[in-house]
């Protein structure tokens, strides 16, 4: 008796020359009930780990049981993942519209009155047949998006984004798997989540607001705090079981088998808190460590010219360190030295830094995290 | 006696190799006292023909008498007009962010208490006081937005734009001259401005609600709709003199400085009834159109296929014409025919299409004005 | 009685998603015996005149019946088609290694030993024979190619080129449709295909050497003037039958079903001269201009500005009269002239220009013929 | 008493907006006579490690006598270093002509009478006195080619090339900083420098032909590879004194001051061998392995997948071994494996590979040195 796995592809956008490029769904499914997680990897095309930890966490699924179910979309943007210019991949915004491809998901549910109708209807019943019958308008709802002004063509800005909504809408957990540019390994948590974010053992979590700003985790969670929210209204409180992350495994451009192994045993030990996994022999620990994401600083190239990162992704430094020094040739024409120092304002972790060592003024240089707690 | 021409340079951003691109500004003031007209053109970066109409005017201004001033950044956006891949301009977007860079303005006068006290301290004043202390106010402001955070560098994502909001921000009239792909020439016009628009005597106009979307236009009318809402709150009646357009002017990637000579006739007529130029020969007339926003239909592409654009941008077109063919050389592989007809849901105009032939499902294929009044 | 069509799909490129795109054949075969004739469109990704021509000649083969064969390969080089960023396609190089997607062709004749030993045994054949027995040779010396080095995988760059010169390689008319960036219609033609060119009818032809740089007409040709070069050696001259053509259609980023209408009017023109097709009802007529290819000049762009091109593609120019006129606002700040001139330095026709108003120095700003005959 | 260090500016491009890109050279003269050294770096605009290198001996040389001179240009290609899209630099190819930049070199002696008549004008004379004459000629040439066909505009495909080379001619000695894209160091030898190769004591050397292929350390050494050549004709044997050399520094798109100061122990143990600078401490020692272009062997990516590079640049490898593991999700779709690997056909060092993880079929995705002596 084993878990069965299926799969299966849905069309996301015909090339010029008439080739057609798909989501590749892979579902497995336990013999026992339990919840349901969904993972993508790749929403960002040159994010790659996540398909590496979706690749390890299949052959896991291959031999050992599960409980409930599990949904995989590895390379869930394949417009984006194939976008290669030169070498590199440039994957991270709609090339033809330039918007960023995790800022394309859509909010259904904001002030929509077919929300707070439900809340009435359903406001006596249990959480959990609530939560059942709530997908299924979810459900609706994205069928309803997609239908909207159909007859003027899909829009392929959204449109990959709509489908994994879709994909993902009968999900219990959400983990959008995505890399920094150079990047330690950190999770986004949206507020509600800040007690339960420990289960996945990161050792960085910024905590963003239970906002809308278009990313998948959001416009997977969102849904659930509108309801909440109706039924507040209607004096009932309510405890939202949903959860969806970020989940940021180190840098983009590059897989590691091994590292993903690694990657695999923090969602498993979190797939058995959550009892779909069924068995575990070495829980994963880790001290954690958080901020708030208005405590999460970007320092912007303070001068254009060649940089050298001095600290990695991951390191803590002090007030006045030197976090990047830099090579300006033109200062040597004005007299200055060459050489440029950029020190931190702040003590802080280094969460990422720009990926490359030439860069224009005003540039994303680092992100950081400060008043960690 | 004639009018003074000065000149003057804005750094924007220092480039890797350390060499330094900056804005360019052309102030024209005449002896006589008058209000100020500001343009700009390609803040994004493919789009010219502002250019050549700034030309055009400052050889007018070279030679006939202004009242008032005018202020002239051609190629205000050097980071997007130099960004060439291959042969075409990439200068929609910043190709490190992905932001649209007519989105990326700011706007500091949002529920602003500094706006409310400056209602209540100047309640009492008449509308050409109030213009000139709130003037102040802006640039009070806009210095605020520069110094936030800058400990932390200065976000290249938004800081031209914050130097031609600083440039703009005495200005009484704002026209930024942007072209649509291969586009017709029309007007984005906010509500407040509608009965005014006809003054520039553009054929087509967009009326775009009084809302800020990070455009040009939008950033510069913001503040004076929001210092009308606060006198609105105290009780007065504030008539909004400013006033600010998208102004489009046909197609990207060319110039045509004899089309510039007639795109030159429209600003002239418009500076003319402003009051800042003095004579007028030969006035323009136009059959004025006018369509709301929501009525601005966007046909995405139905097939990932090479295109004919069988309409010209400015044309009327019936509900069921045909507005593209395609061709998709898979449908022969499918026992399809390879041509594909693309036909109007509506009667429309049409104001602009996609520039290049080959065509992935999804893309903003054409831009229709509907119900057209 | 009709042409028989068949469709086969040959696999070029497997993407980082795992999709593959193929090339598209389409083959169609007359009753009667006669030679055989090879198009292909769009190597250049950009380029997609080519194939509305290879849709209507599709159409026309469909109801009219031929002698011999002809095999169409639109969309020839999917990976360059399909390559765009933002709107735009980026099609000439491979945007890998740079190269020029029509320089990549193989040479595999060039002091071929094999060649010469084929010259030796064929000596007395007819040149049916030769011919005939030449293209079995010329199948095995691509499968060589294709096979050499092959445990250290296939290179991208030039494999789809060796995939369509093994398509081709068993035509006796190669045809390679191709525009410009902003183009009139023009013809590539080795010198010594100089008195047969003009039976395609083209207005502008360009005579080029016998010689071997990269290009698919260059590919095709040369296997046989150097079969024509071995038999010399032995003393017999022998007289090629075989003819390549790299053909121009215009502008590139664009199609048009009617002017393919007319191109395809050369087209069956010359297959009617040929013998493969088998009516002709109104022949097309032009006046022929030739130059060599030495003076075939570019203008390269004497300064960074923006360019408004005051010659059409097509048009004769005078020497001294003006080519182009460019706006540098710098030139402001210099106390220059912000308007450029560019003017001819002979007499000559413009052949093509940028496709882009917005230019550096020194980019190919004209292409044009000098000392037309 | 110490070095004299001078400073100039040399304008290559003027970009669309107006603003010139210029070469930055620095003299360091030494007080007593001795030979001239040229440095340059990132004629490829991504490849950085160069310009650290240049800094650190710039230092060097404000603190250290030398004898004879040194010529440093850094960021000797602004218009591809600047050539940044999306967060990585496309410094490569040329963007407008898709022409690699180390490809664009002039080789102005070939076949050239006037190195004949040189030789025997100066077959008498001691290689002191040709030597000196010869770079006068040298300069010449450079000159005469600049002003070729320069009243149609100065081609910029080359234009940067040819600057380079005139401020190379007068050199003894050239280094050609570059990189690979993840690579380990390495320098590229001509067959007649081998024996003198070791002086600059680098782990890997790759022998190639003394031909010209367009990069600049074969541009550099032509010139006196054909002057030898010329007086071989005339019965004497030349012994070059010149030597260039491409240096390759690690990894593009990064720098190190901490790599720098290892890779200038290097670049000073080569000059104080050739008597530029004066003392040296600590003389630097490496294992030098070799092998010939030929078996400088690429893999090709044998699958469009997501690539994970088992071998680090500088590593060996026995035949068998695993190169790289690859994930490619349509394999399961395909009821095939979803991981790839690939083996290495032969012993061999892994010089290079790829710099992402998102690899199409056919891209270059190691370069390797085999039959290493």
């Amino acid at each position: 008796m084993m878990n069965t796995i299926t799969s299966s592809k849905v069309p996301v956008v015909e090339l010029p020359s008439g080739e057609v490029l798909s989501l590749k769904v892979i579902d497995i499914v336990g013999k026992k009930k339990g919840p349901m997680c969904y993972l993508q990897a790749s929403v960002h095309g040159a994010e790659h780990q996540g398909n590496a930890v979706i690749y390890q966490l299949l052959k896991y699924l291959e031999k050992n049981e599960i409980a409930g179910s599990i949904r995989l979309v590895p390379m869930a943007n394949p417009i984006a993942l194939n976008n290669k210019i030169g070498t590199y991949t440039h994957g991270r915004f709609n090339s033809n519209t330039g918007d960023n491809w995790n800022r394309l998901y859509h909010d259904f549910t904001k002030d929509n009155d077919q929300v707070l109708e439900f809340a009435k209807k359903y406001l006596g019943y249990d959480e959990l047949d609530i939560d059942k019958q709530y997908k299924l308008l979810l459900s609706k709802l994205i069928e309803d998006k997609k239908n909207e002004n159909s007859n003027y063509g899909i829009d392929r800005n959204g449109h990959v984004n709509i489908l994994l909504q879709e994909l993902a809408h009968n999900a219990d957990y959400v983990l959008d798997l995505h890399t920094g540019p150079v990047a330690t390994r950190y999770l986004y948590v949206p507020e509600y989540l800040e007690e339960k974010c420990a289960d996945l053992q990161f050792p960085h979590n910024l905590i963003i607001p239970n906002n809308f700003a278009g990313a998948m985790d959001e416009a997977s969670f969102m849904p659930w705090i509108n309801l909440q929210r109706a039924f507040k209204e209607l004096g009932r409180d309510y405890d939202i079981a949903f959860e969806a992350y970020t989940v940021e495994l180190g840098s983009e451009e590059r897989i590691s088998l091994e590292e993903a192994q690694l990657d695999l045993r923090h969602i498993l030990h979190y797939l058995f808190l959550r009892g779909i996994v069924t068995e575990e022999d070495n829980p994963i620990t880790t001290t954690i460590k958080k901020c708030k994401l208005k405590d999460y600083k970007t320092y912007y190239a303070p001068r254009g010219a060649l940089y050298e990162y001095m600290v990695q992704p991951g390191q803590a430094v002090k007030k006045g360190e030197v976090l990047a020094v830099a090579l300006n040739f033109e200062n040597h024409f004005k007299e200055e030295e060459i050489k440029i120092e950029l020190r931190a304002n702040q003590d802080c972790i280094v969460i990422n830094h720009y990926p490359s060592s030439s860069v224009p003024s005003g540039a994303e240089l680092f992100q950081v995290m400060e008043s960690i707690y």
